[in-house]
């Protein structure tokens, strides 16, 4: 094991994190809260540790997968810990598991939160943790197209499946060109959010907090209500854009060099459209009686939709009231997720997508067993090594499931509440239903369930395998 | 699509469950109950359509893939449709759908019933219902075993890489020979126990249907109480023997060769056992204080574990009461299900296990990525294809179950309800919590719910392929 470029890339992100929370010392100073101090001061330790750790790049720079894995684990984790210390050590959230579920929440862009009244907290503590969805959001981002490269390239594998057009990850330069390209769309997008959400009359501190919330497909609201006092203009506009970020990025960058058919023609975003599109007239269709009008059902089928596909997890309704039907394709949702390379959880919808072509393949090489059928997606064929890698992605994420679900149970809640608590987190929405619906929190579980829901947190956000390296004695042996 | 062979196939399946009903008509016979000549009379046209169908052999007699799954599928819905005729006609099931989804229930092995109240049935009908449980228990190494080598051969590639010992499926006469040797071994087993049953004191009417349904990890209770009033030693009984039939058949028959040591060396048969005494061991430490004594915990937990994760379904006690972690873990191992070559339904623990192995192997290989590792299991290694056939029926199942969760949430049932119907079902097991927990039933869903319910049934016994066939239109398109 390579130590010390892993405490190199430490030092990094934790330098990087104390830049960040510059933003909430800002909103501090606007609404002069001396809570901004305690924010600073973290800020400043991470500034001097990631110098400390970080200022003298190490003579073997070689990064091997493990290397790769571990950095990427121990990084979320250690973005975390820092991230947890202004709400513990300001005691805005007294308990410490507390503090970290809600960080973890905010970084994994899961937004699912352990407070009961959030409007209790000071305005630049809000801002910080709406703020840690932008850098999860963009984070997965910087891992997935920058970092991972490094890790022996893997990954690239499902991304080239996934991506149509640019060839992301055949040489480290243009990956960086690549990744810069769509930071800027991501930055913009948001800052586009911000100023139409401003258009529509939202006061300046929930539009920031709310765009930032939407561009990570984060979740987390400023006012107990989430977004439910919101006028339906601004409703709306969060609608729209949450699926905007639910969308595969290489869409927008082939937008910008000017391939408009290829993005739309992009099978994933297609078939991402299409389930939101058949997911809304449903629920719309199986709740129209108990709303005013069949717009307003719809409006609201739409804001419902687009939060759980996207795992963004705001909502403007108690969901947990509707009808069974539609609170089951809210929960399929759940394992849907958005598309591959956008900044939603899930399993994304290329993955389904491509089971889904597997088992019709394979139907019809059993009536046909003589006929050579290949698996197209994205018009490319895929290979053997990415249906393998999305398989076992699957398997891994049955077992994780499962395995929550049954820590979770020792809390002795309803199967409802433990099943949908780890969908909501595995799968990085927010919310889920009965007693973790969008009316409750998670605060009623114990410190060990908080525990496996950050991890499933962490696990989900990474799609599962750096979190299982990470806990496998074989990292840790000698060789 | 050879028409002629498919009927001539059907036509057997015809006269063999006509001959088949002549035990009810004895038991009809015995009570001297007059609801035995409706059984007479089914049974009397069972046997004429199948001699007019089945007595003079096709021209062609070749079998390709898609007339065997046909044949398959069809075979089971006849079989069901016919097997229904006695409930529907008698009177004593008056709706036809629930005559279907009773019949389907007991041929699949699954044991959910709509029946609120079974001892209202005649004798006769109780015979016939705990019957389908044998005779779809028996039918399925009978498919597999004899039936499916003339289709091609599929799933004899699963079948080699989960039995250890006889090389099943090579030849034809050696297939025959071995499912003779396995039919055997079921019948003396179920005999066994029904004197064992004699022995502690069980009347011979309830110890002939127990033992049935036992054997054929069924399910269908004679009394309303399932097994909750029969004695200690009686009940102990039964949780031996629905281990015992949940074990892959290679093993009794490595057993009968003399080969012991490959009979207990099984990866699956020991992980089948450890996965039961490590649930059974939780339960008893999660319930022990609302029972008498950690003894009766015991007892009661080791019943449920062996009835569900073999699929039967009896029950003991309603252990919709149990607390979370317990539930959990029932709903946990109907997922699981027996092992493979049993009359057990679910996943099997070898699709498990094997499913387990290539995440430690995916994580092994992300941190040494050069290094070469092969799957194996009961000391082969697995192929390719086997590995394929297993990651796409993980991916059909997950699909039909998601499907059939979301229809049957349309009777707008809670999510529990919806969730374990649709677990029960579709592992063949029979009761799930909540609505149709142990001391419910499944008569509360709409008609529609049921057929979706029985198509469960159907396609979780046939292991998902021949249903999803069935239903291709490319099956029935000409070519």
């Amino acid at each position: 094991m390579n130590i010390s470029i892993i405490t190199y890339f430490l030092g990094w992100v934790l330098g990087i994190e104390g830049a960040l929370m510059i933003l909430p010392c800002v909103v501090a100073v606007i609404y002069q809260e001396t809570s901004g101090f305690y924010i600073a001061g973290v800020a400043l330790f991470g500034l001097i540790a990631g110098w400390l750790l970080a200022h003298r790049r190490p003579a073997n720079t070689i990064f091997y997968a493990k290397e790769g894995f571990v950095s990427v684990a121990l990084s979320w984790i250690v973005l975390s810990f820092v991230g947890a210390m202004p709400f513990y050590i300001s005691g805005e959230i007294p308990m410490l598991e507390d503090a970290f579920f809600e960080v973890i929440s905010g970084f994994t862009t899961t937004g699912a939160s352990i407070l009961s009244d959030v409007e209790a907290l000071s305005k630049c503590m809000l801002m910080w943790r709406s703020f840690t969805h932008w850098i999860g959001g963009m984070g997965v981002l910087v891992f997935i197209l920058a970092v991972l490269p490094m890790a022996g390239g893997y990954n690239m594998h499902i991304m080239r499946a996934e991506s149509p057009g640019p060839s992301v990850g055949k040489l480290v330069p243009k990956v960086r060109a690549t990744a810069k390209i769509l930071y800027m769309i991501y930055f913009f997008m948001t800052v586009a959010m911000f100023f139409i959400l401003l258009a529509c009359r939202m006061p300046w501190f929930d539009a920031l907090c709310i765009s930032v919330g939407t561009a990570g497909t984060g979740g987390f609201g400023v006012v107990n209500a989430s977004c439910g006092d919101y006028t339906v203009a601004q409703q709306a506009v969060t609608t729209i854009f949450m699926i905007l970020f639910g969308v595969n990025f290489n869409a927008y960058y082939l937008l910008l060099i000017r391939k408009p058919k290829d993005a739309f023609g992009s099978e994933e975003v297609r078939s991402y459209l299409a389930i939101i599109l058949a997911s809304i007239l449903l629920i719309t269709w199986n709740i129209h009686r108990s709303f005013g009008s069949v717009f307003e059902a719809f409006h609201h089928a739409a804001f419902q939709v687009a939060s759980i596909i996207t795992t963004s997890g705001f909502s403007t309704v108690d969901f947990d009231v509707w009808p069974a039907f539609s609170r089951t394709i809210l929960v399929t949702l759940m394992f849907v997720g958005a598309c591959a390379g956008s900044t939603g959880g899930g399993m994304k919808v290329s993955r389904v997508v491509i089971a889904a072509k597997t088992v019709k393949k394979e139907i019809s090489s059993l009536i046909h067993p003589r006929s050579v059928k290949v698996l197209k997606f994205e018009g490319k064929t895929i290979e053997h090594t990415v249906l393998r890698s999305i398989n076992t992605y699957m398997v891994a994420y049955l077992l994780v499931f499962g395995l929550s679900v049954l820590l979770v149970s020792l809390d002795n809640f309803d199967p409802t509440s433990n099943f949908t608590a780890v969908a909501a987190t595995l799968n990085n929405i927010g919310p889920g239903l009965a007693e973790v619906g969008p009316t409750c929190n998670f605060g009623g579980f114990s410190p060990f369930s908080k525990y496996v829901l950050m991890f499933d947190m962490l696990a989900g956000r990474l799609e599962l395998f750096p979190m299982l390296v990470l806990f496998s004695p074989r990292t840790w042996m000698k060789e």
